[in-house]
C-alpha cells in the first residue's frame, strides 16, 4: 500500500467506524467497551492496518518512526484509536522492547500473543517514593536466589496492569553498582505471579478507571520469578528504557497533536456556531480570534518539530536526536495543555461538563506534562547538553 | 466577639474539627457525609459562628462585606468550610435576595428554614442556549395567567438542586419589553412543582456528584405557581441578580484565596521533603523556587486587591465598586489556575492523583474563569467603564 | 554553484570578512561606513553572490523563495548583512516590484543602477494619520493634471528616504471609487522632484540615524510628475503591495532567525563563562537553562514555519499560502522578542548597554510586532480565514 | 501640612510646572536643561515641598517611608520628577547613608550641600567583572597606608558620575576576611581625587547621557584618601548597603508606578482616539481592552504590594520586610515592561519613535528587572526565605 493510501484508509476507519460509537464507548465501563471495541480490532485487521509500528515479519506494516507518527496523529482524534490498531501504549513499547531484547521463549511466550491483541500488558517503571526524574534512584529490587530473582518493592501509574496478562518491571539488579546506570534490570513478570499484587487503581484526575483504562499501585513483596524473565543483559534496564523512549515520544507527541487537532475542530465549530445576542457570534469576539490564531500556530509549529525529530530518529538513531526528542516533549506537552484550555473556555459552561471530550483530555493529559520525565527536567537536560559545547570552549 | 477573636475561633474550627475529617468525608457520597457535617454544623452554631454573612437580628453575626472575606478564605481551604458555616453558595446568595427583596410571607417559608440549615436552596440562571456573559439573554418565560405564572424553560448549572426544597428562577417576564434590563424577573419554584423537572445532574469534569456537590440541569414545562412567589418588583430580575454579585464576588474570590493558600502550603511542604536524590531535594530546584516566589506574589497582591474591593463595596456600595469586582474576578481566577497547576506540577505523578486536594480543585475550580460572568467579559467590561471618560473628552 | 556552497561562502564570508569590522561600522555614522561596506559589497560581488534574489537574467543568483530565506538567516546575524549582499529592505522589494511590474523605461532607469548598487531607493507607505493595518486607508492623493499627478499627502518610516534616489510612493489615485482595493495606485517619484519633502529622520527607540539606517517623515505638497512614472496599471496599488508581502515576510522572518541565533550564541557563551562566585556560573542556574531550553525549542519551531511558508510560497503561491505568512509574522517577531529579552537578562548589566549587539536589536526589533501589520492583525486574519468554513458550514 | 494637602500640591507642580516644559527638557543635553531645572528646584524650595524624605530638621518634610511612596508615585510620571524635589536617585540613598552613617565632619562637608542640592554624588557599587546579585563580590580593594586608604578598582553604572563632586565608593577592606559580610566598607571619595577616573558615559539602550542622566564606568588607581573617609566602621559596607535597599526599593517601584499610570493614561487616550476606518476606533478592538484591563488590574495591585511593604518598613522595619520587599521588585519590574510594552503596541509605529516618552522608558527602565538584583535573584531569596520553615519542620 502507498503511505497516501495507508492514511486515507486510517482516515476514514477513524470517521466511518469509530467515531460513530465513541460517545456510547466513553460512557461504559472497560468492561462493557470490550467487546465492541474487540470488533473494531477485527475490522482493522480485515484493513491490513494492524500494529502498523510492527515489522512486517512480525505481521505489523513495518512503518517508520516518521510514518508511525503521521497515523498516531490520527489515531490520537479519539481516545480509542491507538487500541483499536494495537499501537497503544504501553503494549506497543513492550512489543518493542520485546522485538529487540526478548529471547526467543520470551518473543514466544510474550510478544506473539500481545502483536495478536489476545492479551495486554503493562509496565512498572514509576514509584511512588521516588522521584521520576531520575530513572537509576528506585527502591524495587531483585535479589538473585538460585535460578531465581525475588523481587521486592512497590510500583505505580503502571497503565493497563488493571487485566494485564504480564508486567515489564524496571528494577535493580545491583543496587550498589558503581555505574548507576547499570544498576537496573528489566524483567518479566506474569501478573499472576504470587507476590505480584494489584493494591488498587489510583483515582486520576477523577477517575478509577478500569481494564487497559486504569493506572495501578503494585506491590511486589516476596515475589519469585525465574531469571529467565530477564530482559536483555543485567544491568542493561536503562539502556533499555532509553531505547524505547525516542519513538514512544514521537507516539506520544503525535497523539497529543491528534487531540489538539480535534479540540481545535471542536473550539472553531463552537465559535462560528454560539450566539451572543444581537447577531453576534462567539466568533466575531477578537480574544476568541486570537486564540484560534495562536493555536493555529502552536499547533502547526509543533507537528513541525516532531515530524523534524522524527526523520532524525529515522536518520541519525535516537541518541543522536535526544535533544531534539526532549524539546518536542515540553514543547508540545504546552501546546496541548493551552489548546484544551482555550477549547474549553471557548465552550463556556459546556466545556467543564463531560458532554464533551474536552474535560476527559483536560484532565487525563495534565499527565503530560509531567510523565516520561517533567518537562523541566527536559528543559534542562537540553539546556545542558547546548552548553556542554560553550563550557569546554 | 472582637473580629481577631471570631477568625481564631475559624480558624481553631478549621484545624481542630474539619481537616481531621476532611479526608472521609471527600470519598463519601452527599448522602453518607451529611450527618457528619450536620454535627459540624451544631458545633459551629455551638460556638456562635453560624452563618457569619448574616444580620445579627436573623440569627448571623452581622459581618461586613470585608469581614466575611476574612473569613471565607480561612473556609475556602476545605471543601465543606463554607458549608459547617452555613454560608456557602448558592444558599448564601438566596438568602441575601431574600432578605432585601422577599416579603414577610417569603422570608417566613424560605428564609427562615434556610438560615436555620434545615433546608438548602438552589439558583437557576443559566441556560445552555444562551451565553451566560448576556443576563438578559435568555429563554425561559413566565407567562401570567389569572393570579399564576406558567413558566417554560431549560436551566442548567443550577448548584445544589439536588435535594434543594426551593430554586430562585430567573426568567423573562416581559420579553419583548423595550428595556432589556426590565425584562428578567425572579421567582421562587419549590422544587417538588410540577414540571419543575431535575434531569440529571451534570456530570463536571469527571464527578457528576450528588446533594449540595452538583449541578444540575433542569426543565420546566407548564409550571404553574402563584405570582405571590416574585421576588421582588416585576422586571427587576436583572437588578436583584446585580446586587448579589459583589458581595457573592468577594466572598469567591476569598474562597479562592483560602484554596491558593492551602495548595501553596502543600506545594512548599513536598518541595521541601521530595528526595531528588544526590542529597538534593525539590526545593533546590531553581524553577519550583521561581513557582513559590510567584505564586507568593501573586496571591499577596490578590488578596490585597479583593480585600481593597471589599472595603469599597461596604463603603461607596458594589455599583460604584464595580469595576473593581469585574478586576478581582479575573484576576484571582488566574492567580487560582496557576497556583493550583504549579502545585500539581510540584507533585508530580501524586499531584493528578485523587490521593490529595490538588486535582479535585484542578477540576472543579477550572469554571472559575467561567461561572459569573467569563474572564473575558470582565476584562471587557473594565476597559469598557476606563475608556468612557477617555471617549467623551 | 551548488546551494549547500553557496551557503557555505555566504557563511564565510559573514565569518571572515563582516564580523571582524561590524563593531567599527556598528559606532560610525552611516556616511563613514559607507567606504567600508563598498569594499565590502565589491567582494561579494567578486564571489558571484550579489543580489542572490534576484534573476540570473538580471545579474543575481535566482534562488527561489525558500532559498533565499536560508541565506537571509545567515545575512541576518549583522545589521549590514543583507547591506553587503544588495539583498537589504526597502531596496530588495522595490527591486521585485521593478522586475514585476515596470516599464522598460522604468527598468532601465531605476533598477538597473538600483540592482548595481549605484543607487538606494525607498518605500513610503505608512502615514501618521492612518492605521497602518489598513492599507486602502490613506490620505495621500494623486490628482491628474494633463500628463502629470499631482501628489499631496503625508508619509513617515519611509526607510533609507534619506540618500535614496527614489521613492515607491502608495497612493489614492481614486479617493471614491467603489472597490475600495482599486483606490490605491504606486508611483516612482525621484526624490529631488520639487515638493516630495525629507522633513526628518525620525528618532526611533533612541536612534535618529542616517542614510540606510534611518526611517524618514515626508511631506508631499504640489509635487507634480509625469504619469509615466505609474506602476503597472492604475489602482494596483494594493495588488502589487500583495505581492511583495509574502517573499518580503520570508526575508524578515528568516533575518529575524538570524538574530535571534546569533543572541542565543551570545547568551550561551554568557552563561558558560559568567561566574557567580562559590564556584558557580550563570549556566548552573536552572532558569537560565529553562530559557536556553525554551529558546532552542521556539528558534526551531519557528524555522520550520517559516521554511514550510516559503515552500508553499514557491510551490502554491503566496495567495495560497497567505495564513501561513500571517502566521510566521506573529509568531516569528514574538519568539525574536522573548529570545532578546532572555539574551539581555543573561547578560545583566551588560546587556542594557551598546557595549553588545543585544540593546541595538532590543530597541530596532521592537517594531517587528508592529510593521507589515501589527501582529494583532495578523492573528485576526488567520483566525478569520479559518472560521470562513466553519461558519458556512 | 496635611499630607492630602501636600499630594496635590506635588501633583499641582507636575501639572502646571514641570509636564508643560517635559518636551523641551526632553530633547536637550544635561548642560542646557540644568537653569530650566534648577528654576524649578527654586519654585519647589518655595513651595516647601523640598527633599520630602528627610527629616524637618535637616530642611526636609519628614515623610515617613509609605508617605514618600506616595509623593514618588505622582513624580515618577516625569523623568525629572524627582530631580525637582532633590529625592532623585543616587543622591536620596547617599543622603540616607550619610544622615545615618556619617561622622559631623562628614555631614558638613558632603551632606549639607547635597541636601541644598548645590552638589550632586554618585553610588559606586556595580563592577564589570563581577556579578551584581552578590553584594560581596568584588575586585575593587582598599588597601591601609598610615591614614589613607591606598584604592584600586573598576566599576560601572555609577549613576550620575559624571559632574558628581563625590562618590560613595563599595569595595572590600578585608578581602580574605572570615565572614564575607564583613568584607566590604563604604568609603567617600571627591571625584577630582587623584587616580579616580571617570573612563566614560556608558551607551545604554542607545543613550550615552550626561551629567545625572548618565551611567558612568569609572577606573580607581592609586587612589589616595584619608581614612575618615570611611562611612560607619570598617566592614559594615554590606550592613550599610542593605539598610538602604528597603525605602530605596520602594521609592524606586512608586516610581515605576507613576510611569504606569501616565504610560496607562496614554495607552487609553489613543485607543479612544486613532480612527481605524469604518467608524472604528482602537478601544473597539478586544485585544485592547483586554490590554487595558489587564493593566488596571496589576498596577492596582503592584500599588497596593508596595504600600503594604511600605507600610511593613515603617512598622517592622526593613529587615523583617524583607521577603515582601523583593516581592515588589520582581513584581512590579515585570509590570512595568508589561504595561509599556502594551502602551507601546497600542500607539503602533509613533510607539517606538521618540516622539513620545514611551520609548524612553521601554529604553531605560528595562534594567528595573536587572538593577538592585536581578529579578531572578530575588525570586530565590523569597523561596528561600519562605521555604526555610518547612525545611525544618
Amino acid at each position: 500500500m502507498q503511505f497516501d493510501t495507508i492514511l486515507e484508509k486510517v482516515k476514514s476507519f477513524l470517521r466511518d467506524e469509530l467515531l460513530p460509537i465513541e460517545a456510547t464507548l466513553r460512557h461504559q465501563a472497560w468492561e462493557e467497551k470490550l467487546p465492541l471495541l474487540n470488533q473494531l480490532r477485527d475490522k482493522v485487521k480485515d484493513l491490513g492496518l494492524w500494529t502498523p509500528q510492527i515489522p512486517q515479519h512480525y505481521g505489523g506494516m513495518g512503518l517508520n518512526v516518521a510514518q508511525f507518527g503521521a497515523i498516531s496523529e490520527i489515531l490520537g482524534a479519539s481516545p480509542y484509536g491507538h487500541f483499536c490498531f494495537n499501537c497503544q501504549a504501553p503494549d506497543a513499547g513492550n512489543m518493542e522492547i520485546l522485538l529487540e531484547f526478548g529471547t526467543e521463549e520470551q518473543k514466544e511466550k510474550y510478544l506473539l500473543p500481545l502483536l495478536a491483541g489476545e492479551i495486554r500488558s503493562c509496565f512498572a517503571m514509576t514509584e511512588p517514593g521516588y522521584a521520576g526524574s531520575n530513572p537509576v534512584n528506585m527502591g524495587t529490587i531483585a535479589t538473585k536466589n538460585g535460578d531465581n530473582y525475588v523481587l521486592e518493592g512497590h510500583k505505580w501509574f503502571a497503565t493497563g496492569a488493571d487485566g494485564a496478562a504480564f508486567a515489564i518491571v524496571m528494577l535493580l539488579t545491583d543496587p550498589e553498582g558503581g555505574n548507576p546506570y547499570q544498576r537496573a534490570s528489566q524483567v518479566i513478570v506474569p501478573t499472576n505471579t504470587e507476590g505480584f499484587e494489584l493494591v488498587r487503581n489510583i483515582p486520576i484526575m477523577g477517575d478509577v478507571g478500569g481494564g487497559w483504562e486504569s493506572h495501578s499501585e503494585i506491590l511486589i513483596s516476596q515475589c519469585h520469578i525465574s531469571r529467565s524473565h530477564l530482559l536483555g543483559e543485567e544491568g542493561s534496564g536503562f539502556t533499555i528504557a532509553q531505547k524505547r523512549l525516542g519513538p514512544g515520544r514521537i507516539h506520544h507527541c503525535m497523539r497529543w497533536l491528534g487531540i489538539c487537532e480535534r479540540a481545535f475542530d471542536m473550539m472553531c465549530e463552537r465559535a462560528a456556531t454560539r450566539e451572543l445576542g444581537h447577531g453576534k457570534r462567539l466568533m466575531d469576539q477578537q480574544t476568541i480570534q486570537n486564540w484560534i490564531a495562536e493555536s493555529r500556530a502552536e499547533i502547526n509549529a509543533a507537528r513541525l518539530l516532531v515530524q523534524d525529530a522524527a526523520h532524525k530518529i529515522d536518520t541519525i538513531g535516537a541518541y543522536r536526536a535526544r535533544t531534539d526528542i526532549s524539546i518536542i516533549k515540553f514543547y508540545c506537552a504546552k501546546v496541548l495543555q493551552d489548546v484544551l484550555d482555550r477549547a474549553i473556555q471557548v465552550h463556556g459552561a459546556l466545556g467543564i461538563t463531560d458532554d464533551t471530550l474536552l474535560s476527559f483530555w483536560y484532565r487525563h493529559e495534565r499527565g503530560a506534562r509531567i510523565y516520561d520525565g517533567a518537562d523541566e527536567v527536559h528543559k534542562t537536560r537540553v539546556a545542558k547538553q547546548i552548553l556542554k559545547q560553550y563550557a569546554s570552549r
